[in-house]
């Protein structure tokens, strides 16, 4: 398929907002945030072979790649609005999978509510390179930041931590049985943005972060943007059940990335707000563990004792 | 340089509007469109080796993807507001190559007025690949579209074409003499985006859009969205005296990519306004035939006789 025929027979049926996707027929797309909303943009890529595997199935790097971003969204207590697509794709990608990827924005983009509204596709001599600059709005001053913690918040993730680590673990060749094996792969492809949580979470959180790079490295970036310090307790980590059975999981939930569960920041006279609210959305929330006046993300054991983390963050790099 | 360092020190100093750009500190920017107007946005990427040479100037790199970007803005006739930018970067990338590309991203977001409010870098096994997507913004209902010509409009184009298909035919080994050379490689290095040009067009021009994949290509675009036919006359299109001076100068100005010059259907009655425009701009503008009923883009001689165009596109793939 050469770029046109990509357009009109692929990508065409995503853009749902016609009007500010311009039907995919113009260089750009138009939008009109309503009153008293702003906008909440993220811009993220995934690369070949480093962010997915070339043999993931393509319907799973596209929702992979959509709910990455929705992720951020969640974050920001933002609601989805649109997204643009960049696809730079090397010759020797077959037609086939490019349609099972359109197949896979389009399921994603159906549940979650948003719809494509522009984008561009080049050739590259490297690895298929996806990135996508997804919209949000929330209303106006309403978006939960990184930077608003202050010392003597309490701190909470949602689901469980250290899964999709895991399921990375398993693809790069540790050994579990395969039926125990398909839980964990299935949330280190197949993330679920908290995108309801991190709605009703405006204005009852100070500040909140989606644990992409590892609890650790991403309560430090809380931490640092809100000039404050913070403690973790190690027992109180949400660790799933399965997980449990495999050595390393705390390890896994605490500087393991992939996870993409909201980790927040909210004063302590909101904590039954947040329990009433864990239990509307039916998700574990979890108090781990508290900011502190200071700098630096310290864990410690049941009896108070730090813990040495070898590996302060999950990188890319 | 690491991503921490890479944004501490060359991309935070680009983010001048701080408070959009949440100092860079969070994983998402914020917007709040002045009430009024509507965003215009575009999203476009460039891969080494096929959008540009690995061997350019990394500041010439840097105000092509900003300008290629800034074009699309002009053809809309929008304002330039912001840009994100994800940088998939291969290991072997020297850190000075992208402070100079910072450099040349300073230099040229001072001069169209806007920053950067967001993005990502990434790590590729392929060549470095630039996406960028810009954010600019009209007054509501102002944003001239592809689709708006209708039969009898006159067809504009600003500049002169063919200048920059030259330089391209120069860096792929079209033997010129380096003093004649220069000028054609510069217009293929760096295009000029026509944004003062764009801006005052809104409420003249029916429909515009920016010559990159060459003027019967782009015409044609433009005709598929009006559902319109058009006829060139090809004495009238503007070529540089320089150009001239080349064989296939012609063809390059029908068929050649990366002018960026714009091209614009307007009413007759908006003749005079635009020769006033073209005057206080002290831009060349040149009305080289019209839109007509029916569709497909005729190129006409001097006598009146069509012109075959072997070419009809200039594409990336």
């Amino acid at each position: 398929m050469n770029e046109f025929e990509l357009i009109e027979r692929l990508f065409r049926p995503l853009a749902t907002d016609r009007e500010a996707a311009l039907d995919l027929g113009d260089d750009v797309a138009l939008l009109r945030p309503e009153p008293g909303r702003e906008l909440v943009l993220s811009k993220d890529a995934l690369v070949a072979g480093v962010h997915f595997f070339e043999e993931d199935p393509p319907q799973q790097v596209a929702a992979k790649l959509l709910r990455v971003n929705l992720s951020d969204l969640a974050a920001k207590g933002a609601d989805p609005l649109a997204y643009l697509l960049v696809l730079a794709r090397p010759s020797t990608l077959a037609d086939d999978w490019l349609a099972a990827f359109a197949r896979g924005l389009e399921e994603d983009q159906e549940r979650f509510g948003l719809g494509l509204i522009g984008g561009d596709t080049v050739a590259t001599p490297g690895p298929l390179t996806l990135s996508l600059t997804i919209l949000g709005s929330v209303p106006e001053g309403g978006a939960i930041l990184r930077r608003g913690a202050r010392p003597g918040d309490r701190l909470w993730v949602s689901g469980t931590l250290g899964d999709a680590a895991i399921g990375l673990r398993i693809r790069r060749g540790l050994a579990v049985p395969e039926d125990q094996a398909l839980p964990f792969l299935a949330r280190y492809l197949l993330p679920e943005p908290r995108i309801e949580l991190g709605r009703r979470l405006r204005g009852i959180a100070h500040a909140a972060i989606d644990i992409s790079d590892g609890l650790v490295a991403d309560l430090g970036h809380l931490c640092r943007q809100s000039a404050v310090g913070a403690q973790v307790h190690a027992h109180r980590i949400p660790i799933s059940q399965r997980a449990k059975t495999i050595p390393g999981s705390l390890r896994s939930a605490l500087t393991g990335g992939d996870d993409y569960e909201l980790l927040f920041a909210a004063p302590e006279v909101e904590t039954e707000r947040i329990r009433r609210l864990s239990e509307e959305l039916s998700l574990p929330l979890a108090c781990i563990g508290e900011t502190v006046e200071g700098e630096g993300v310290r864990v410690l054991d049941e009896k108070g004792r730090e813990l040495a983390i070898e590996e302060p963050g999950w990188r890319h790099f």
